[in-house]
């Protein structure tokens, strides 16, 4: 049922504008206008049903921990991603939940955010299209999603009120593409404006955010909705186009909203729309199917969280592990898992678990032996004793795999951590063990990267873990024992150092400000662009088998679009999964652009020596950087190298292609520099023809023999030139040739 | 004579606020205002007499050129660069010359900026302390200083258009301190704005750096001249403090003025205030003496150069260069020397002294030997058969030097270079004499720095000759020879890489900005802090004989001020100076500092076995930072250490002291995060005590056992803190706090 809001008084229509209470929004029974639900999410349902609270303290009703994004991310598999979203959408609908908050598709600026566990990547074309996989499966099952948080909310910190202070290219090429494409591919219900100013301006009354870009640019249709307290002031909101204000403030903005259109401040027409895009929620389904399928969604979260596990490191094959051998499982993970992060996404799962418990489970069948050391507490108390009965279990073995990470106190949704080391126990208990055991393996839980120094060299395999969600236990045992063959790629960064990260001199900022200094050269795009080497690169990932990439084919589309395809064997004896990474090297440009970008990648399943031929489509964008002084994409002319990468550091096949791109003709005025004007593809040829018509043979001569002092005025604007050399131009040749800069048809000669 | 301007029309006031024509101001000889002669400096007088430019293009008069600032920043000698300003000056007044353009105290930003060559250093306090000696030198004559290029001009790329976007910690600590102490304490005749625009707003029209910080902040009471052509709105420039515009205009932004005043748009006051600024230029001297000491000048010239050289590497004393030595003297630079930079500060020398000959003469005394060979050309050609004949050179020789540098086509005003390296031909003209001669030194001529990879560890000796001036040939023979036992220092760190460079990512900027992303992390300050590896850090240079530093004093003076005394010691066998050189590492404060900050220095003559005692006053702004949410320096309370390093990198004594520092009270307000609420001084303990006391012991409890919890809301505005509790504090105790927050007394609890 639709309903018509011209039958709504103002007072009602504001009312409807922020919500009723912490999770609903208010209903007007009398105008057949329900309420309806929303929930934390995006790896689960949050719904509580006692005190209410956004940031994960009071307990919420049971429902299914899946992996975290920061483990989806690791997939690089938008089906993946699809059948979370589908799977928290059916339990949302058994809850009768109607939009449920998620996925946030946040870069990871700093490996050091808090929130980094709750995002998938540090490049946005990855996060783009897992986000918009996530919502397409989720609002397959009826349910809204909510993509957030909208937009640069890249830190915990201060991120309330802190203004992220960032050039337009860098929100164009690396902040909001995610986004982009969740909006345009995927059509969420909502978008979630976040905490934090854009520029100075809060996210939540950002015209420019919420209607010039996200509305105008990308044809967004649904309703923005705040985060929870995220805004500031409510009529500049409206104007901007936030719709939806939640949790409720008890009327108090709502009355905000009528004065201001009373006293003509506000158009009631902004008012109006707001009320559609909020109404438009309440046409999604809102009752409970009370269908929770706790063992069948187990085992699907188990199942994805083996496909999300990354292998770093598997010297001398030692993993996976082989019959017969004898295992140390050791460290206080193996018992206490952690596998969700802290904060409005936490949920209380229905059943966990246990890595130690599932490696005794698999263990027996191959005729190993599991002992059991905790190695060290999570509280940092009794470690010398720990460690010390940890090394004895482990000179016991043949195998010591020592489970480590990061507890809630170390990251968490509110907070930013300073240092990416594991705590010392931790490192201390890896090396004691790596002393006196054959072999090690270390298995890795953390929602943010830690570092891998002073240890990694001393292990024979690492298992990065992540967080896998409330079957992270049996999937790592899955992957042990080589149940699952890990499939895994880092969607970020592994650096040497903390300082080697490009954001580390200005995060988190100061004074109210965190300066996006980096630009576009965030994650990879700086490592590889500066030379700066790194732990492991982002997209690596290994695998119990091995594959091979041949036979790349690039095929111009157009101007410019571009067909790649590449075959993929698995070369090994064992079933696998393998990713296809395709990267851009940009062009000559404007502008200064990273070595190469992700601008494709697919996920294919081989059996052993089986071939599979894999298609990719890069579209304009993949060559594309945003123009500033055009204000829109532009693709310039020229050659580009289409990559095929093991990793973003490492190429395993590439092919050059020269694109006719867009001609853009920039307009030439005073302003303009001498090298635009001699440069300029209609005015250039005409000004060297005149200049050289002019000229005595001396002055030529002179021009000639002096190439110095033309590099010296090549960047000296028109206006200066003239007045610095008497007007060697005449003022009417100047003004024909500012007219002909952007004229449709050019003579030959002035 | 004091001209009473009330007597002149808007007019003429308003003709006196722009050049008559390149190079003079214009005269009302009814008046009684002649007109004043402004000239190119700053390490010579750049005197037209035929067709007047500014970018060094036609010829000048004759004059000495002195070592550019390169070449005194590396002298680390603020009585070095009075003399060059004092000689300078002299010459001046010898062409009747009233202003003398310079010196130019621009930060290097970027080892790239083609003008580097006449700028001073990295560090601002360095660059402030010799540009305010050149200037004491230069007025001390007459003549009046011209400070430029104010400010944040700090690359030739689009200088005359580009918007340097700085935030305004780093414009106070490193772009602007430099001019602050050059007006504060030299009171140069006139300031020179820059080209450029900052933060968006051209330096001709940007009333906060020409009005409120320049004569307000700094009480600066000179005139503000336009660098040549700087002018964009003449009648804005006015009104932020922009008096006199060079070179004319031809009358027409005289009308410009007239038309603003008579339609209102401009305050008439405005003008006369300028006026009064130009007319003070007139008193100064303005005739010729014609006393022009051509040769006192070229030695002083030879003087200066000799201690500016920089002794980078000197294995196995391979200098001094011994008796009886066999010389092979190879490269172009060793005849035809570099010696200064190319643009407005281009010099016609009244005489140059060339290396080959210099070597040549001072060698017969002590029985060295001389063989030469060009080994390279400065176009390239044939490069080949001359490293073969100099490599035949070499061969036959004990030590060969080989001259190479940066030619005026590699750099100059104008341009920045987009590498560090040298030309190709004259490594591999390194590498091939390195290779057969038993010794190699390398002597270079540049004004920006180069990159001495690929060659560094094959030769035994690297002599930093930068630009010396027209005797900088003699000059690098008096240290070859250990005549004069090199004392200068590097004013600018060498990098291992072009891309480590902290401005890299961002330099030379794009579409009209360059953003200064690295904030105050320039040069040295960047690589001390991100532990990047240097080739050479900022402060590095080698004597021929040894120093000690000892018995490092330090004493509190007040809140805030620190006195250092410390002894050093000649312990080598041959007279020499020595750098003092006093860094400060920052303590706790709300922004991010590097880990030191040059604070001091002091260059002291020790013959062998003397020992000297250096004492030096830190003052208050040694520790301060600028904090923008106050608007002043600040010094932060806490433990700081005074640090004598032999370089940025290298601390030789260090001592901590705590500083009472300034007690900043900073107002609450709900925009105020938690944290800042608990952590206040005087608020904190009021809150701790009230819910402790309101808070039953199940709460209090539970607040024990979740310290993440707290953690999570520690950056959380108190608004919105309020919002998620439901109102934990009461309105009006918040109130009282927030009044309370910045109440002179305070109650011992609520």
């Amino acid at each position: 049922m639709t309903v018509d809001i011209s039958t709504l008084t103002l007072e009602q229509k504001a009312s409807l504008l922020s919500g009723h209470d912490f999770w609903s929004t208010k209903a007007i029974p009398e105008a057949g206008i329900p309420s309806v639900v929303l929930t934390d999410g995006p790896h689960g349902v949050r719904r509580q049903a006692g005190d209410a609270d956004h940031l994960g303290i009071n307990e919420s009703l049971p429902s299914t921990c899946f992996p975290p994004a920061v483990a989806v991310g690791s997939s690089w598999d938008p089906e993946l991603a699809a059948r979370v979203g589908a799977a928290v959408g059916r339990e949302g609908r058994a809850f009768g939940v109607t939009v449920i908050l998620g996925p946030g598709v946040n870069i990871k600026r700093s490996p050091l955010c808090g929130r980094n566990f709750e995002y998938y990547s540090e490049d946005p074309y990855l996060s783009g299209v897992l986000g918009a996989a996530h919502v397409r499966g989720m609002q397959q099952t009826g349910v809204g999603a909510s993509v957030k948080h909208f937009a640069a909310n890249n830190q915990e910190h201060e991120r309330m009120r802190i203004s992220a202070d960032v050039d337009e290219r860098t929100l164009r090429e690396i902040y909001l593409p995610a986004f982009e494409r969740v909006v345009i591919e995927a059509k969420p219900a909502t978008v979630m404006c976040s905490y934090n100013k854009i520029n100075g301006i809060y996210a939540s009354q950002n015209g420019w955010l919420l209607t010039d870009v996200l509305r105008t640019d990308w044809g967004f249709a649904g309703a923005v909705v705040s985060d929870w307290g995220a805004v500031s002031d409510r009529v500049a909101g409206v104007a901007a186009g936030m719709d939806l204000e939640m949790p409720g403030s008890g009327g108090a903005t709502d009355r905000q909203i009528v004065d201001a259109v009373r006293s003509g401040v506000l158009d009631e027409a902004l008012v109006d729309d707001a009320v559609r895009r909020v109404l438009a929620l309440t046409e999604l389904p809102h009752d409970a199917t009370d269908d929770l399928d706790v063992d069948g969604h187990h085992a699907l979260a188990r199942e994805l969280a083996a496909d999300s596990i990354v292998l770093l490191k598997n010297d001398a094959d030692t993993l996976p592990v082989k019959a017969n051998t004898r295992l140390a499982v050791i460290g206080a993970f193996a018992t206490e898992p952690r596998f969700q992060g802290g904060g409005s996404s936490h949920i209380n799962p229905t059943k966990v678990d246990v890595a130690l418990d599932a490696i005794r489970d698999q263990a027996w069948t191959d005729g190993v032996t599991v002992e059991h050391a905790h190695g060290f507490s999570l509280d940092g108390f009794g470690d010398a004793a720990l460690i010390e009965a940890a090394t004895e279990v482990a000179g016991r073995a043949d195998i010591a795999i020592v489970f480590v990470g990061l507890s809630d106190s170390d990251e968490s949704e509110g907070f930013d951590r300073d240092t990416l080391a594991l705590p010392q126990n931790q490192i201390d208990l890896i090396q004691a063990v790596a002393e006196v055991a054959p072999r090690t393996v270390v298995v890795l839980s953390n929602g943010g990267v830690v570092s891998l120094e002073g240890w990694h060299d001393r292990v024979d395999a690492i298992v990065e873990g992540w967080l896998l969600g409330q079957a992270g236990g049996s999937a790592l045992s899955d992957v042990l024992f080589g149940h699952v063959n890990p499939s895994g790629h880092l969607a970020e960064s592994i650096p040497v150092r903390l300082e080697d990260n490009p954001s580390w001199l200005n995060f988190p900022g100061e004074h109210g400000h965190v300066r996006y200094g980096e630009g576009v050269f965030v994650g990879y795009r700086y490592y590889t662009t500066a030379g700066v080497p790194v732990r492991y690169p982002f997209g690596h990932g290994l695998s119990y088998t091995s594959f091979s990439t041949d036979d790349l084919c690039i095929q111009p589309v157009g101007d410019a679009e571009v067909e790649v395809s590449v075959t993929v064997t698995n070369t090994g004896d064992r079933a696998g999964k393998h990713v296809v990474q395709l990267y851009v090297a940009g062009g000559a440009a404007p502008v200064r652009r990273p070595v190469r970008e992700l601008r494709g990648f697919a996920k294919v399943s081989l059996q052993p020596g089986e071939s599979t031929t894999v298609s990719l489509l890069l579209d304009r964008r993949a060559f594309a950087h945003w123009d500033v002084e055009v204000g829109r994409w532009v693709v310039p002319a020229g050659e580009y190298l289409v990559q095929v990468g093991a990793d973003a550091s490492t190429v395993l096949r590439e092919q050059a292609i020269t694109l006719a791109g867009d001609s853009i003709v920039r307009e030439l005025t005073l302003s303009s520099t001498v090298g635009d004007w001699f440069g300029h593809p209609i005015v250039g040829p005409l000004l060297m023809q005149g200049m050289a018509a002019g000229m005595t043979e001396e002055q030529a001569q002179q021009a000639a023999e002096n190439p110095d002092q033309l590099k010296m005025v090549e960047s000296m604007p028109m206006q200066q030139f003239l007045a610095f050399t008497q007007g060697a131009i005449p003022t009417a040749t100047l003004e024909q040739l500012m007219r002909l800069s952007t004229a449709p048809t050019v003579p030959a000669s002035l």
